[in-house]
């Protein structure tokens, strides 16, 4: 198979359908921009399992995604799409880069989630940026802007009443989007403990990549955890 | 007189009027967080005069300004204001920390403006955040934010005809809003070649505060000439 993209965490395949891509889950773990990095024997598998479970429930909920199917343990079958070179970010609870940035204690809740874009740019160091920045850049319109902002917040509140049936606190997340040939944006990438912070309910345990980040240990450990929880 | 307030360019002191305060300008200028200084002989005259001309032109159009007066060549009355620690920035062409941070050539023509807020905190460098940030850090509500934007888009167009009459580009500019004791928001603070970016029409000349940052030369004398020009 002829690879089109290759990402830190992640390879894209060319299929024989030029309609559908295969994404690759790869055991590499980078953090800080790729400066600190390591390989987490199984990381793969565990983020395809969640990402694959959480996009068909997302699917059955009427959020449109470029998930079609797990095709196996590290791989899953997606449309092909366009990817936006936007992060769009979600913070339910004050932590990482975010609460630092604004000198704000972690844990604290919002009384309204906050809404972010970066501009994905790994040579820029994916910079904050604003509605206007995102249009001026030519990446979005005015009308884009808005369907990605009502978009988020609808899969925020699925995301936190998923997982906090699993007696998960989702206190932020990354998603990206894609455009597919007809325009139309759609959820895409991935949704797992890479992408999201997600604390144990009671203990506020970190069961997400700050394990990693933060070398907190049993960073595997946490991602088997999420997996079992959500199942 | 007792001084309230120091900042890097200016000082604040009460008068006998619980409602009023001095504004007084000083020669120092500043640039990167504070990190370049220099003193720069008549800067204040120079900020105050032309300060005192676009303030008392807002007032006019109908702008709420915390302007009063002049008072002599270094001093402005003004209405007393708790200033919001927000920079209220419009670009109207890119240039600045804005084409370093989005790897954009400085001189590019937005279709629209582009409104940025950032946080007025030295400490942490004065980061950009967005409407969300603002609002979760408790310093405005969302129909703050609106009226400011709006309000700012408003000063904006004025400004743009104000200096093109002058034969200046206005590139983009900074402004601050202070609350009066009734809650009211009104501009406050300096519109100075401190605060704005001023081209020249044709040349394309940098008639500002980039001629100290850059060692352009001819700081004063840059200044001196928007100060005629705009009288």
């Amino acid at each position: 198979m002829k690879m089109l993209y290759e990402g830190k965490a992640k390879q894209v395949f060319l299929t024989e359908n030029p309609n559908e891509y295969i994404v690759h889950y790869k055991d590499d773990a980078t953090a800080f921009n790729g400066e600190k990095k390591d390989q987490l024997a199984g990381k793969g598998q565990l983020n395809n399992a969640i990402s694959s479970h959480i996009f068909t429930m997302l699917n059955e909920k009427g959020i449109k995604t470029h998930f079609i199917k797990q095709i196996d343990e590290r791989d899953m079958l997606v449309k092909k799409v366009t990817i936006l070179p936007l992060e769009v970010i979600i913070r339910n609870i004050s932590a990482g880069s975010m609460a630092k940035r604004l000198d704000l204690k972690e844990g604290i809740a919002f009384e309204t989630p906050i809404f972010e874009f970066c501009y994905k740019r790994d040579d820029l160091g994916d910079p904050l940026i604003n509605d206007d920045h995102a249009i001026a850049l030519g990446i979005v319109t005015r009308e884009e802007v808005e369907f990605i902002k009502q978009e988020t917040f609808k899969i925020n509140e699925i995301l936190k009443d998923f997982f906090m049936k699993a007696n998960l606190k989702l206190v932020d997340f990354k998603i990206e989007y894609g455009k597919t040939e007809d325009g139309e944006i759609i959820l895409a990438d991935e949704i797992s403990p890479d992408t999201c912070r997600l604390w144990d309910k009671d203990t506020d345990k970190k069961l997400d990549k700050d394990r990693f980040r933060r070398d907190l240990g049993s960073v595997i450990e946490g991602y088997q955890e999420v997996l079992e929880r959500i199942k």
